[in-house]
């Protein structure tokens, strides 16, 4: 399985795998069961759940058990064909989650049987109950961190750690604003800039259980919580008297949403764009670049593990860093429901409702 | 005469200056004829050539006998009230030029009678005959350099020099496309990025007598000049057979403009906006910013140079390299229509006239 990016072609793992049964008279041990698509559509339509044969170990193969993996909007996307990566058909669904290495080959010496890994990068497929991958494709994780938040931790926590660090120079008391903030990554860049000192302007839809989520996001240390309408409204100068402009805005909107954080972020403040949910592209006025100078870039956590892929160290020291902030309890998992991997179905249809407020969560 | 800014207060030069009369008995040799507003207006009709009496020469002051001021959009928005730094009123229009120092104080160092000087910040008041300006608000220039490119040389060239040298690091060979390639910043972005060996794409508006600035643009050493509407089309294909995809995009227009020039720019490619002349936003598809990892930002010459003012050496820096430019044929000024200081009510009509070829350079 190679992916084919919009951009060029992309290193993907599943080339260790013959996607097909090669015999159906091998050992029940070298056998997996998989969501696997033939062709691109609505992913409920076109996964169906089957039986495969493992790959052979190899010299730097890492044969993995899957334990939980999560189903991510952008899963959802690459089986519809609408992501900016794509699968070479057939492929196995999911980029994320976490696994328990059973053997691995002579020549893998950065883990062992026992340890826990992670994708190092996208496109893996870990909708399935076993493989064996190459072992650059992984990275370890401490086993002693809840299995969902080491299910849940290589897209959204890894997303907001580089978005809160890479782009600004942040200092504790200063301040962020984010849309999107019931989203994985939302809630991720609320606990992780609360460990950083920093205040959080979290900015959601407003919707039927408001309170609720305003409850929830504020016992994860979010500072303040506003709708989208609270955004557009004169209001807006009472907040700035508690906390200061933001230097930083995360978005995952566009449209009205981003156009009115901007008008909220510091001289010379910085947004990052990393996501798109109105549909509606990203409008700035002219005066917003050249008298207020804001800078606006975007992020994706795939390219930026891609550029990692000659040296990991970053990768695995955030990896590090994040679990450490799990150990102190400033990072917890997502809200999760946990469904067999043969529900798959229903984890489906529940992770493409509006307003979804947990992840599904597979578990094999 | 402070001048007020969007974002706080403006250091001006015209505290120095008594902006009437203190007596009209005063010497013939220590007044001078200016343009002064009194309100915010259309300049045609708030402007008034007056008599005033200059400041004292004081131990820091330079008194200096303006040669050349040209009539830019920022000086009629400034007038008009619309800019986003405004004089306090009375004020003396312009913000560009060149004069011959007359007198210097006894603390003055950096100039002497005879030399040619530029401002070093906006807000000086150039439409003038003479005055009085302290020190630090002016830089020498060269005087062997033609009088119409000293009269041009602190906003345009330094706009351009800047956003090419500033924001990407591009070497010989590489491409930057630009739109409003024949305003003035375009112009020297043509002629500078030539003298640097980079090629540009110039995008202009279709107009009556299009293959006469094409002509011209390329008589500059514009590699390609292309209209607004061949932007859109698909031949830009055959075009990047030629040349590179560019790494830089410099837009002054906004709107649909910067949306196609952004399409054609290189991954983790960059755009400075700098101006709006179409007076619409900044539009970004979101996997721009995701997928292609473009970089927006702002660049605006004014706020440059007020954040040198500490230290003037990047900036003089920056004249002495222009100025080498000019001295070897590779920079020159825009076509100029010259016109004596009493006459500047024609200058004003023609400067203000859709799809001007030629700026407007008031003679004292």
């Amino acid at each position: 399985m190679r992916l084919a990016v919009g951009m060029g072609l992309f290193r993907g793992a599943g080339t260790l795998l013959s996607i097909f049964p090669r015999s159906l008279a091998a050992a029940a041990s070298a056998r997996s069961q998989a969501l696997v698509y033939e062709r691109h559509g609505e992913p409920v339509q076109v996964l169906q759940l089957k039986d495969l044969e493992r790959a052979e170990l190899g010299h730097s193969g890492v044969h993995v058990k899957m334990l939980a993996a999560p189903i991510n909007p952008a899963d959802i996307n690459m089986i519809q064909g609408t992501y900016a990566i794509l699968s070479d058909l057939p492929a196995v669904g999911g980029n994320e989650g976490v696994g328990q290495v059973v053997e691995v080959g002579s020549h893998v010496t950065s883990m062992k049987p026992g340890d826990w890994v992670i994708p190092a990068d996208a496109g893996l497929g870990t909708w399935r109950t076993s493989a064996v991958f190459s072992e650059e494709t992984l990275v370890k994780v401490p086993r002693d961190i809840p299995l969902l938040s080491a299910a849940t931790l290589s897209v959204n926590p890894c997303t907001a750690y580089r978005m809160l660090t890479d782009f600004e120079t942040l200092a504790p008391g200063d301040s962020i604003i984010q849309n999107a903030a019931n989203s994985g990554v939302g809630q991720a860049v609320i606990q992780i800039a609360a460990a950083l000192g920093l205040k959080t302007i979290n900015v959601i839809r407003d919707r039927p259980n408001l309170q609720e989520v305003v409850d929830r996001l504020k016992s994860l240390g979010a500072d303040h919580v506003i709708t989208e309408e609270m955004l557009r409204k004169p209001g807006m100068k009472d907040l700035f008297k508690k906390v200061p402009k933001p230097r930083l805005a995360l978005n995952c909107v566009g449209g009205k949403s981003t156009t009115e954080m901007l008008r909220h972020i510091q001289h010379k403040g910085t947004m990052v764009t990393y996501g798109g949910m109105a549909k509606q592209p990203v409008t700035v006025p002219v005066s917003a670049f050249i008298f207020k100078d804001v800078k606006l870039c975007g992020f994706w956590m795939t390219q930026w593990k891609k550029e990692q892929t000659q040296n990991k160290d970053r990768f695995t020291g955030m990896i590090l860093t994040l679990c450490n902030l799990i150990h102190k309890g400033q990072l917890t998992a997502p809200a999760c429901t946990e469904v067999p991997l043969k529900d798959y179905r229903i984890a489906l249809e529940a992770s493409m409702k509006p307003f979804i407020s947990t992840k599904q969560i597979l578990i094999m």
